[in-house]
């Protein structure tokens, strides 16, 4: 690593505490808030972190949490020991913290998985028999693609949130035959920020007989998440966008399909009595509560980190955490505004209440390139690419999209259509100061173009280095 | 957490340090040495973890690696920032580090997931077609159940090596019809901590045209493994048991059964490309490499720390590992060798070799009662139950195992067959006095009895307090 900590705080960074907003509380501690990086034309600057995104820093809190909690670490659930016994604890206690957080019902269930994209394919694997599944083709892939062994309905993009609630109606009341559906979708687009009329979606689905779970990865880190308030079915988020990056995610929600379902995984923790049978087979009795997905050692210290995120952001408060977000995403909007040549993608227009997930492109740009001066010449991390949405991004571009251009070829003509997009987020930790510098940043490069050259290496869009 | 951290050096810990054999290195820094616990007659004592099979502390040089790099942590493989493509090279540098530590050939994948079970369902689900699975009855539940697509044969339980072999090969020869096989099989017992003999079970199995994956939870952690000298398919093993308690698993080896597989999980990351078809439908195209098997946000941190162990053991040097535990091994032997009223719970006889994983009875004892009276009279931390080998110690014990026994009720009367068993391990960050520690209280349980009552509270065995 060549980065290194530095502990006095930078100009860019004094310059930030100078500039903030005095409606808005303080950014959240997180991890990394003093990591400096090299820039190719020189120096170094703090790193702004604008990939929230893809993941957030883990908050100082869990990680003090964290910290603390490592040398007592035992394996949970059947050892004799002290600290196994104050392991299983603290692990079912997660539980209880992670079920308050969401506001389940009493019935339900909180299945520790490893990430979303896990407690999305656990609950594909729980599926009734012959369930249809309602996917909007705007989803992230981790919602688009689970659903293997069901009989899927691709519903078009809506351009408003009435048109997405219409569309899922419509095509729930047309199934044929009208048996068991499931409609999964996301609570904010990890492409465009905008919130997704959840609520009104789970009225529909229980309408028409079927039920909805939620993909709350971009929302839980942004907004309360309230499973009993929106009346939803089921909820899965993530660990590592909720500023616990430990390797776990949660899949909570009703549990009779949970518990009628073959174990997600087989081994043991899952399984309560296994005998062999006279005819040299083997019997099993699963659990049915859930250790039944659960098999294997769990994470501790994955599930005990998203507690403590689910307490910070608790004790935080969503409404001071709320307005501070509304005031980054109005000056990276309103910053992103003055220039012509940048385009914010968007489903549902200027005036729908999104999180901080910013997508654009820029006329004349590669978005590869472009994202890789942002991070060379001015220290800013975001993301340039497809975003896992490939569908929803192609409806965005108007284009066929692709992973990744070329960023040492030609730029794309003015006009032309962009392949891909950049996207710009933040959240709890963000400070005003890494906001203020992507909106310069973006100013300058637009109206000066990159003061480096770059070339394509190993799929990586990276200074030139070698013609220097 | 009533336990706390004293960083002065314990009485007993004093005496460790006279009593080690000075043949031997000594143990490797783990977090939580200095982890003091209250004993239920008073006092505290520094906590003596002997439950390494079901997960081990985390070794010290792990946790600083893990403390060092979090700071520098973002999202891996499409970040265009610095920490992103740091965090990137980190990833994919730990993937080299575990095919070096494991003996990789050339075309090798390694894939992360979770744990040992995790890679056994992900190895499971990537079967060909009729593929026949051989699997010994003495197999962790890990390794026996999750082949549930399978025609699965259970073998019997051997009693010497060579009779694993002479068993796998008649079955092998046996199979009808002659199709794809795998065979399963623990390189040490997670109950009798025996070694298993890998090389000819997998010479047996290539003779007759089938594969083997090697299930390393156990032996990875104390011995050396090398694929390719090992000469089998897979190998197995979780970062928990291995010093590195992160959430991460590995499953590597031959590359064309996961190649050709249906990705394990469907989602971001396993898929290059996803478009909507003009039939409404979706076309996605997956990535054949490891990322085939690891969609969703890889768990960078538990990722990193196996790499972190794995550089460790090889540091220390597993020739030195081994003599240390040996030498432990032998304390624990020739201790309970002293107790009639302990049988150690044996497959393959007192002369086999082994790793630091003891199992036993005590006559006249309930296990449960057993192992809460170490826990809360003497700071120790064992296991007790059946160790999910439920059919396993079926076979050792001759009885119907049961989970846990009534720790409050009658203890089992003297020549009555126990219904569960009392497991004690160890590894590389024990020192002497804990292994002393124990062998003492044993001594001390079985001559005095427990100095004081326990009772079944939510099925775990307690002291009871609300009797003093």
């Amino acid at each position: 690593m060549s980065a290194r900590i530095v502990a006095t705080t930078t100009d860019s960074a004094a310059a930030s505490a100078e500039s903030a907003d005095p409606c808005c509380a303080a950014p959240l501690p997180v991890l990394g808030r003093d990591v400096t990086v090299p820039l190719v034309t020189g120096g170094e600057v703090t790193y702004a972190a604008l990939d929230y995104a893809a993941s957030a820093p883990a908050l100082q809190r869990v990680w003090d949490d964290v910290a603390a909690y490592a040398p007592y670490y035992g394996s949970v659930h059947r050892g004799a020991g002290y600290l196994s016994q104050l392991s299983t604890d603290l692990f079912e206690n997660s539980r209880v913290t992670v079920a308050e957080f969401l506001g389940c019902r009493e019935d339900d269930q909180v299945v520790f998985t490893r990430s979303t994209t896990d407690s999305l394919n656990l609950l594909a694997a729980a599926l009734p028999a012959d369930c249809q599944v309602f996917v909007f083709e705007t989803e992230h892939h981790a919602s688009l693609l689970p659903w293997r062994d069901a009989r899927v309905t691709y519903l078009n993009a809506p351009r408003t949130p009435d048109q997405a609630v219409a569309t899922l109606e419509r095509a729930l009341a047309d199934r044929d035959p009208y048996g068991p559906a499931l409609v999964c979708v996301t609570g904010a687009s990890n492409v465009t920020g905008e919130l997704w009329p959840v609520k009104e979606l789970a009225a529909a689905a229980h309408a028409h007989g079927a039920r909805i779970v939620l993909d709350a990865a971009q929302l839980a880190p942004h907004h309360p998440v309230s499973i009993s308030e929106l009346d939803v079915d089921w909820v899965a988020f993530s660990g590592h966008k909720l500023y616990a990056p430990f390797g776990s995610g949660v899949l909570a929600g009703r549990s009779d399909w949970l518990r009628a379902a073959e174990p997600y995984l087989a081994g043991g923790g899952a399984s309560r009595k296994v005998a062999r049978r006279s005819d040299g087979g083997v019997d099993v009795e699963w659990h049915d509560t859930a250790a039944r997905h659960e098999a294997g050692s769990p994470n501790v210290i994955g599930v005990y980190s998203i507690a403590s995120a689910c307490k910070a952001l608790t004790e935080a408060g969503f409404d001071e955490l709320v307005a501070r977000e509304r005031h980054l995403i109005a000056k990276v909007r309103e910053g992103l505004a003055d220039v012509p040549a940048v385009k914010v993608l968007s489903l549902f227009g200027d005036d729908a209440p999104r999180v901080g997930v910013i997508s654009f492109v820029v006329e004349g740009w590669n978005s590869s390139h472009f994202a890789a001066a942002l991070s060379a010449e001015y220290g800013i991390g975001v993301r340039d690419g497809l975003f896992c949405a490939h569908p929803l991004v192609r409806t965005l571009l108007g284009s066929d999209p692709q992973t990744q251009g070329e960023c040492g070829a030609p730029e794309a003509a003015p006009g032309e259509k962009s392949l891909n997009a950049i996207r710009v987020s933040f959240g709890a930790g963000t400070p005003d100061e890494h906001v203020e510098r992507f909106v310069r940043a973006v100013k300058e490069l637009v109206a000066d173009g990159a003061r480096w050259n770059y070339r394509t290496e190993d799929g990586r869009c990276v200074p030139d280095t070698t013609a220097a």
